[in-house]
């Protein structure tokens, strides 16, 4: 059926986004992935200059910003096709943790910062990070930090450590969470954020976290950091003294759509390696493994969910750009562990369906399935979205609970 | 979030319906579903009145037959409301199989049969039934059927035995699909479907067949019927000879959407009841079962499963409305077996909530997990609409069957 | 593979059970589920005398009670092949309510009461119940208890009200949980068990509940009572005074034994009607259902789970023998959610197996999907087991927990 | 509860490899893994030694071969200690492919083999591999190979393509399964086992193939290998020509224990790393994640399939010790893919419960998540086990089938 999401602006975008990906990103994402990522470096600079070359370059920029001012509804949909690789949103500079970086300093940053952070990380040229999950605090209880930025004149002192600091290595910058006024009664506004210049002899960048096997480099990357009394200017703070909880939260809404349709995207990848095996593998004369029952089921369960999540998904996007983020805390809760579980299930079932070959690395799914078992964990794991969202509805009802 | 598929036409009537049930149809589905249906006859009849004259009755008609000209997106909201009891399509005379009926008839019966039947169906003044399924035949293989209609002059002559010929007990006509062209070169134009006005002294209804420990009676009720050479007038045939099978999937694809929106109806009671529960029943002082994080994460998961199911539905409809039948195929199939699991799951989930009272008939969702039990069944069961739509996309990869 | 559990006592026993329910059970069993029970009394009180007369009756007694004095093994592998059958048990009078009686008087009543109760209850002349559960307590938590019995002289005076006392309409007494010293310390010492002849004019009857669409009658209900200021001699009292929580969990452990068997008795014979159905029906020509592949999962899995079920349970049963129930506390709470689980799952693949004839009243598969789905709920629903499971392992972590 | 599948024999032994484990292999196994295999071979010989003088090494040798003799019942209990590291059954030279190839050439190999080959890797002092799985055909078919041997004079000329022949990067020899008699009318008697000794001229390593991330080398590696006519004595044959099949079902039966064992060690792992987590993590203040309900849900459900996957495997075991492999064939399917399931979930969990740690390589969880996906596919993915079982079962009804 028709895509009642479709626009005017992105009727013609999205088919030269696909085309983009297929044509110069699929190509080489197995070989990218399988090597240090600097040794790409190089050939993802040519394309990001190609994708600039064809008007493509950062589609969810504004208009003001150089962008095509694209609403969230209509930038989920190409989010949705670049994360059909895991270059994608890379080559096109949309990628987390910059975008989330770049939307967070767009709406709150000093007109300072904007100028030396923010225009060259809009433009391709840094990168930069987001230093919030700590190891010794369960990140699912985002009150709880061990960081802290003491007061000291004009400077703020910050020490602490943090981990999951994705794509530190390399980075221009890191945006840290910490403590500022431990003594707030109101325990949602104890916490800043502050932009951090990277390197910077004081931040220690401890490792990158060996994760799945590998620990990566570059933008590929999971940085454990220490802050050893870092001296960085209050001028460098994003937003209010305070007011880190309600920064970080805002960043999150727009996130959530983000990482949704990169895993849809992700899904739909999945899902037609799936169909182009089992329409491709014989397993004995013309019986091919897409007349097995059991593999049709697989297929129309997963387009199924994948159709549930893509809906439920844009619905939220729609309504964000309609009604604003508040509007919508229910949806981006529910949308996280939907998706994250869709997305799980889909990807498990490719692999299946590929056999011997799809534990190997000769496809792209064995890198996703390594490296988006997070899904189900960043950004708050299943547990805390679900409890709560229950919680929301339950409060309709007249519960009262003690956290809030 | 606000609610994309509103219209102007029914912002007003959802919340009319809404109370209608919540004033007069909930205070008494116990009782009704309790007994024998007849005994409850004249208290619904006061109800169907009562509609008629608030203007809410048989909401799915058109404005030349007296409705409100709905659209499908738009009675598929009211159809949502009113699942959430029993008796709701009931009382506003939009129940199966009888809505069926009328869509069917209202395309492809002759004026006669739409005088002498339609109307007072659509009045609600009359009962009908559709004899399709038979014992002998798997019904996931709907080419095989073992009634067949002899032509001999200007009448057909009817043998068969049908089943799951629902509300057959005290209907005024059945509609019959019989083979009556046996030699057909294409199997789809073997059937026909004839109008059989009861009760007929060659159509006997063995019995009303015990289902989930019920036998019920009158509307609330499966019949096993035999037809013995009933001798029907050809022009009760209702379209072509041989295009039963096509009027057949004409009748199936708005009949999904009802199904499929009456069972979210159910859902959403069944959550409601669950939340209410989960909220008043005290495990140990003022520790209530929704503090436990088991139920929140049902409410959670039951909240994401529902919204799901829902959006699907309505863009189906949507799609169905702009496009018609034949474009939305693939998703009439996915949403068939998807609601379906969604309403198994959370009629069990809300049931485990009420522990020993759930499995009662103190609350209404034992009726619900007992005749509900049918929807993974029914009109094709899941493993037939996965099959099906697994075939569509494999097709589409250029993929062969052997089965159409 | 062989069995390795058969012993010697049982090698012979067994297919005499399977033998005689295979002969006289199976064929009446729909009939006798599917009218009010009293109606069967004269032909299952044959049967019962047809078991005597074999040497089949009450195949749990030790033999100075006349039984042929089986270990629990040997019993649990006998109760399998009375569960395949809703009448197996109590055809056999081993059947519940009245077997944990039973095991409960013969341990702890006094030898009055078991001149005068216990001896007819053995040899099937009269029935009982068991009143524990309570509307207005969450029966997960068995310390909450409203029913109290206050000392009067020689005599308790109780007051209360319950419900789910199954098989209460024509039992002969009942045993009744009440709290009689609400000031003891330890929360575990204020109930005591009692023995309260039944009908008695200070005990109503409110109603056999009506549980899944129907109220029973006599064996085969649910009852809900009220104590009204009900004078019983002190000699009644079973066990201790103060010590009732200790004698139901004494009688629980044999008691989810049972159960469990029970259930695996249901799985194998929905089961056996599983594959038989596979190999009867066909879907074309001489394809069968069970050709098509995800039917022969459904067989895998349930073959699977079935016998994973059975493995878990014998051994606890061995080990009960062996060691003594305390040995085997953490298994009884595992076998209560697992079993259940897998009875469901079975039941479910079963009835969808069946298509439109799973849900009818023609198998005895309606029957248990409808009054197993409290298998989840009774004893304890699967959430309290799981919990206390998991508790007794975290404390062997040194984990300390508020609740015990 | 006690263990009742203890034997004298393993009663002292299972503390011993318990200790040694913990003691010796668990603290380096992180850094073993996470470097390339080559550089940890010293370490790991030193270890053998160690287990050698201890009188631990090779527990499944018989008592000729300088073992103890064990029973299958017996090592499949060590076999589960050891599998609680990923370099338990190296150390102790009792890993796959290795025991495989030992138990084979033990039953069919000739003296001359035996001396020359078996000998040495029985010792440790060689490792070996078996080129059976082809990247052309569909394992789950295993009559489909495209390797053939043909007969010149006294000689084998081998030609074929294999891949996933595990650890044949180093290995002294490979087995390889060729089609010898593709005229036999017995399509299972047209392939023979061949070893052929490497490195080998005509025999190229064509890649460690890149699995989950990681090429791997030496032990840890799947080997891609490409015959080039390679020229084999028809004394290097194990077993009659024609064999082939039928050596490799023989060779499965105890694989498929050895393997099922392997897999209940990581889940006992995991699970002790679970509780560890549950017991140490706070989510605020003193209460500690395993304070959540859904962690002790999560907790209880593993130790239930725990335990249900041991009964079942080790009573395979113990069958098959008594009555032989072809007494256990259904159950040998069975434990297949219900073990491989448990691996699954349980593995999952415990990554899930870990947080953002649980996908670091800080924990070993990550380790076994990459590697055992294969367990769902390697040695015949579920899909084959379930079909196979359920055709045993149909048959037993009389159903018949076109494939055997």
């Amino acid at each position: 059926m028709d895509n009642p999401f479709i626009t005017e602006k992105i009727k013609n975008l999205l088919p030269r986004y696909r085309q983009f990906l297929q044509d110069y990103v699929y190509p080489i994402e197995l070989k990218v992935v399988s090597n240090p990522f600097r040794q790409s470096l190089p050939v993802l600079q040519e394309l990001r200059n190609k994708a600039r070359s064809e008007g493509l370059f950062a589609p969810h920029l504004t208009e003001e910003d150089g962008g095509p001012g694209l609403s969230l509804l209509e930038f989920a949909q190409i989010s949705e096709v670049l994360g059909t690789s895991p270059l994608g949103h890379y080559i096109f500079n949309c990628q987390a943790p910059d975008i989330g970086n770049m939307e967070l300093m767009h709406e709150f940053a000093s007109s300072e910062l904007k100028e030396q952070y923010l225009k060259p990380l809009q433009r391709g040229e840094i990168r930069s990070c987001f230093a919030m999950t700590e190891p010794g605090f369960a990140g699912s209880n985002p009150l709880q930090l061990g960081t802290i930025a003491v007061r000291d004149g004009d400077e703020y002192i910050i020490t602490g450590h943090k981990w999951f600091t994705s794509s530190a290595d390399g980075a221009s910058f890191t945006i840290v969470m910490a403590i500022t006024n431990p003594e707030s009664s109101n325990q949602y506004e104890r916490a800043s954020m502050i932009l951090v210049p990277l390197p910077n002899s004081s931040v220690e960048l401890v490792r990158n976290i060996s994760v799945m096997g590998e620990s990566g480099e570059d933008y590929l990357s999971h940085g454990e950091l220490k802050f050893h009394q870092c001296r960085i200017h209050i001028s460098n703070r994003i937003g209010p003294e305070g007011k880190g909880f309600a920064l970080a939260q805002a960043r999150l809404g727009p996130g959530r759509i983000h990482h949704c349709m990169r895993w849809i995207g992700i899904c739909e990848r999945a899902f037609d390696l799936m169909c182009q095996r089992a329409t491709s593998r014989s397993l004995s004369g013309h019986h091919m493994l897409g007349h097995q029952q059991i593999i049709q089921f697989w297929i129309a369960e997963c387009r199924a969910q994948i159709q549930a999540a893509r809906l439920m998904v844009l619905h939220t996007a729609l309504a964000m750009d309609k009604q604003g983020a508040k509007a919508v805390k229910e949806e981006i809760a529910t949308i996280k562990f939907f998706v994250a579980n869709v997305l799980t299930d889909v990807l498990d079932k490719a692999i299946q369906v590929h056999g011997g070959l799809g534990i190997t690395d000769d496809t792209i799914l064995s890198f996703w399935y390594r490296h988006e078992r997070a899904s189900r964990i960043y950004d708050g794991p299943d547990e805390v979205h679900k409890s709560s969202l229950a919680r929301h509805i339950l409060k309709s009802y007249g519960m009262k609970f003690e956290r809030p």
